[in-house]
């Protein structure tokens, strides 16, 4: 399956007044990681990756994470991201954030790939990913 | 067990270039609708809370978001939250957003009460819900 | 001129480790407030004023903010908002947030009235505000 | 005096159903870059500077951004930024963002050296700049 990986420095901003990240930001990094994972994968950036394909997007459904140790402004932090699923029309990800070679917080996504709907284009219904695209998921 | 409920328009802000809300910011509104609940447990805002029961917060140890019906800016939804379990040291807290009487997403939330540790003041440590904060959390 | 205000509660989310607004939200906040003003004076959400006018949008061009006194979590404030010049196809807005009667911060913007290039659509340029409308945000 | 540059790209989360970064995500990038800047001219992060000096802060005072050309998801850009004047108890920084060389926006901001008032710890007044910290802001 297809990882990646970033590093960043937590901003000043992103965190509250108890001093540690504010929990949506989190999700915020997950879903650049994600962006990015995918643009890894087809070599394309969302609008020319939605444009290639025909397809409408890849919408959340369900996500998750677990919280086991707190950031702070500062923190030099690694987000290690991988395909841990790949169906017919919607696919897994994980995400795993690191501080010092220790793990912080775990996600897990699962998305739907999505198309217009011929039948009405202001609707939006899944879609099978495309083949070629899944493989890559894959890492084949 | 304790409700609330709140509506509110969504911001143009919370959008993103698909139109939609970027679902990062669902877990801002939850998190606010969090607050306000406990607030109105005890009569409290956050600061005066964790004062009055020598507390350090009530940090987010695992969440999850099912996503079933978009949102825009201009919609107006209303989040309905309620606790769903109040343990020992920990509780849950659903939360459902709703546009024209459906869900559109369900928050889940599992929170610690945590205090400072008396051998080390710079750490934290999960500690009991005070008894007479957590019959108000269980609505009694 | 038209005026506008909303009151509402900070949020713990909107403020930073110094226990503070995070600067850049207040921005977020006022950008609400204008959309809230033109709502106001078009009795029409965004989406459908910029189909009547076959405008493409209102985009910042200008705009600056002086800090007086911070605001923290649980503070209850008031944001004052009120055309102050409407020009061709520009106008300017001031914004002030209050609490407890004092001006905390007051916020200044220019935004330019914009629609499609008839030459090349995916270009915008600016264009003049409809006389209609001007004539509500002057108040008339 | 001294200047910094970073480059990064932009994210979708940043960006707004116009399609357009949300202006107020570009003051949360050039908070960013001032204390970059900063840790730059001192070699500590936030929390170090503040305690080494007993201060208590930065805050804005003054701050204004002008906009010319809007920048989308995925556009790599660059901040530049530089002290453009040094006083005795403020700062002026400018910003400016890149995209394939040219100006997109430009960013200007007066903050002000901040320690705890000795007769009234909660708090905070206007102090002295320090000057090792000062002749670094100046580049010398």
């Amino acid at each position: 399956m297809l990882k990646n990986s970033r590093s960043f420095r937590i901003e000043w901003g992103d965190c509250d007044p108890a001093g540690i990240v504010f929990y949506p930001r989190y999700f915020a990094m997950f879903d650049h990681s994600t962006t990015m994972l995918i643009s890894a994968a087809s070599g394309l950036n969302k609008y020319d990756l939605l444009k290639k394909y025909n397809a409408a997007g890849y919408p959340m459904v369900d996500t998750r994470a677990k919280f086991a140790i707190p950031t702070r402004y500062g923190d030099d932090v690694t987000i290690e991201s991988a395909f841990t699923k790949v169906g017919k029309s919607s696919f897994d990800i994980e995400h795993r954030l690191m501080k010092d070679g220790k793990v912080c917080l775990e996600g897990f996504e699962t998305r739907v790939w999505v198309a217009r709907d011929p039948a009405d284009p202001s609707k939006i219904k899944s879609a099978p990913i495309p083949e070629d695209l899944a493989a890559r998921f894959r890492g084949e």
